[in-house]
């Protein structure tokens, strides 16, 4: 069909479907160029007001699978299942689940992205690891898959370069927030990795993209929705992120602390009596929906079970040091953890008053370590792996005065005082103890 | 003000209102590159479904003025009064009104558009009289509009730039049919062209922009209400655009109507039983809402005699004679018309069947002249003055089967047949006479 750009901004500025057939020609226009950029951000917003069907949503994810290479795993044998988190603080499951879910016997194609804003990303927390590669050639990448049973590695250009180009325009446009936007983007680059399932951590919470349930369910709806009309089994779990997960933020710390439920040890003094509790029930119910909906578990009872042994009998822990080995990264650092890079600056800050811990205004704390240096404001922003916090208190903690909540790891130089301003903001101390949001609260899909 | 334009975007996209500040900001961005246009696109797509307050407009309206050169007319002598009209088809009004109000005692500061789609440009008609030049210099421009009274020229580069580049933008993103956006666009380039007063012709109909009054009256009321708040003398008039304005459609043909009002003579044998009453009601109303609103006139009454005197006893096309011949002009042309570029083939459409005219498509006229290749597709279209159509009949006329409806004046390689049978889907014939609508609906504004 021949494309007049304006016309298909229009259809869908005054509240009418496109055809599959217009939005493939739309968005291949934006790849060759005949539809402008300018062109592409009209259109954006028409979609952020009127919204798409599932159909149009459907054919979004498509075109943008179908803009770039799309990997075939099927000569590497056994199911290949990946997770994707829509992003929180702390969020380093990626790091436990992808070894773990190897070690269960699936084949997990992991491609991951890098932090930005508020949330942290996988492949930063992986670099914390001296040397570790994260850019694998296609080859290079199925041959890890096949070796260790699991791989990670960052997004090629040659992966929907499409919904590359259309992120990017959408971070600087205000039309991030987007449902069908959102999942077209996730889903296509997942679909391109060569994934046979996807379990999907929909975060809500104050620290997530989504604050409300309502929002939340209705993205993982959507996801699954999508997914299945393009036969992807496919299950999307909405869980908490009213609080960082686990104990750990920063790129360095959560790699710490991932090796340290991996390994079920503690390395650091400041962590000894710090419990992963969350993050490790996090990771095991992930990963007993990866085993159930690729069919290794009859169901998710036994898929906990499996999930447990191999984290038990170090078999996850096995599959870890491979992988770190395989991708270049240093044994050594991994092997006594406090090896990774470090601050020999740490400050602490305690509670001011006693109570219990009510809120944390957990997006605050992602940036926080923005601030810090562990996080980025733009895209290139270098990112330092070695600042960060320990938590000492989780919601719902008793504290006294006094009372250590946070150790923060920090460069010599960085100036803390709007950093602590900006913290003891972030936390809320109150006489009584409220509820405390369930780490679960919503499974959904396939 | 630092500016983040994604925030603004953010901000309006979200219902929020802009403060000045941030307006300004956000244009005078646009001029300088530190707001792309990809950003620009997606904030006129916000607007477009979030709408502006009247003091959001009036930033608007006030930035885009701010970004050019205003042209200070006080060095010449006399109130200086504009008229701007909406666009429409046959629509030649500026030609007899800029030197009708002239003889009445105006200065007429007129800057004038080019055709695009089915709606004429005063610059075109102009310019079908072999040397007459739209392009002066400010200072010719200035020299022109003291000594005749009048000038008509085009929009220099220096008028508004951010207005040039933003309609350029909404012009290919589905963003024109807005009204703030419209009415910051025209106030912005008039109030640049150092006008004291302005009268706007709101078309309203199947031939106009706005198709429906609704929709004409909020744009008469935000128009006036802004121009209000900018201190310019504004009134603007509704009127009717259910079928061309006169009997001409076409550059030549729209100036030899002109010429014919101005000199009430008849030069074609095509026209010598035709009647151009609706043209010259509307002009003589719209000079005599410039008088009023000038104060030239004590009201609206005295202002039409006084145009009714100045066009019976000539002074008006003397000024239009001045104002070709000072603008370089062929006066050979206009004193004969007939000498105006011209085709030799012409083709007579006739009724199919008897009846009364009960509706044109008047936006299918307009486009049918545009295939004859007197208007523009694109921009950068060239046109040919001498093709277009002369109207028969109007709206509510009795015609029997035969009787010539239009006559067209056609390039002599142009196919017809898909020409023909748009038209005869443009008028529709019926057994009953339907209520003619009324050529003023409404007037507003000071």
């Amino acid at each position: 069909m021949s494309l007049v750009p304006a016309s298909l901004i229009q259809k869908k500025r005054d509240g009418e479907n496109l055809s599959p057939e217009e939005i493939r020609t739309f968005i291949h226009g934006i790849s060759t160029g005949e539809v402008a950029d300018y062109q592409a951000t009209a259109f954006l917003m028409a979609v952020y007001f009127q919204g798409m069907s599932l159909d149009e949503t459907v054919a979004l994810t498509q075109a943008m699978l179908e803009s770039g290479d799309r990997y075939d795993l099927s000569s590497i044998p056994g199911p290949k299942a990946d997770k994707h988190s829509t992003g929180g603080v702390g969020d380093k499951v990626s790091l436990i689940l992808a070894p773990l879910a190897a070690a269960c016997g699936l084949k997990v194609p992991m491609m991951s992205g890098r932090g930005l804003g508020h949330s942290g990303g996988t492949l930063d927390k992986l670099e914390s690891i001296t040397g570790f590669d994260v850019k694998l050639s296609k080859s290079r990448f199925e041959h890890v898959l096949a070796k260790v049973g699991c791989a990670m590695i960052g997004q090629s250009d040659k992966i929907a370069p499409a919904d590359k180009k259309l992120y990017a325009l959408r971070d600087v446009t205000a039309t991030v927030e987007c449902i069908p936007l959102i999942v077209a983007s996730i889903l296509s680059k997942k679909l391109a990795e060569g994934t046979d399932a996807l379990v999907l951590d929909v975060k809500v919470g104050n620290g997530a993209f989504m604050k409300n349930k309502e929002e939340a369910r209705k993205l993982g709806k959507t996801l699954t929705q999508v997914a299945k009309k393009m036969k992807l089994p496919c299950r999307a779990v909405i869980t908490n992120m009213d609080q960082p997960l686990g104990y750990a933020v920063g790129n360095s710390l959560e790699v710490l602390e991932s090796i340290e439920v991996l390994r079920d040890m503690h390395f650091l003094p400041e962590a000894k009596d710090l419990s992963s509790g969350d993050l490790k029930e996090l990771t095991i119910q992930l990963c007993a929906h990866m085993l159930e909906i690729s069919k290794i578990t009859k169901n998710l009872a036994e898929g906990r079970k499996l999930a447990h042994s191999k984290l038990a009998d170090g078999s996850a822990w096995k599959k870890f040091q491979e992988l770190v080995e395989i991708q270049g990264g240093s044994l050594d650092q991994i092997m006594d953890p406090r090896k990774l890079p470090h601050t020999s600056r740490k400050v602490v800050w305690t509670a001011k008053k006693r109570g219990y811990i009510t809120k944390f205004n957990t997006e605050n704390i992602g940036k926080i370590l923005v601030e810090l240096g562990g996080g980025r404001k733009k895209a290139e922003d270098a990112v330092d792996p070695r600042v960060g916090m320990i938590f000492h208190k989780k919601l719902g903690a008793k504290v006294s005065t006094g009372d250590p909540i946070v150790t923060v790891f920090v460069g010599e130089k960085t100036p803390l005082s709007e950093i602590e301003e900006t913290f003891y903001q972030s936390v809320e101390i109150m006489g009584a103890r409220k509820p405390v949001p369930k780490l679960i609260h919503e499974i959904m899909g396939t």
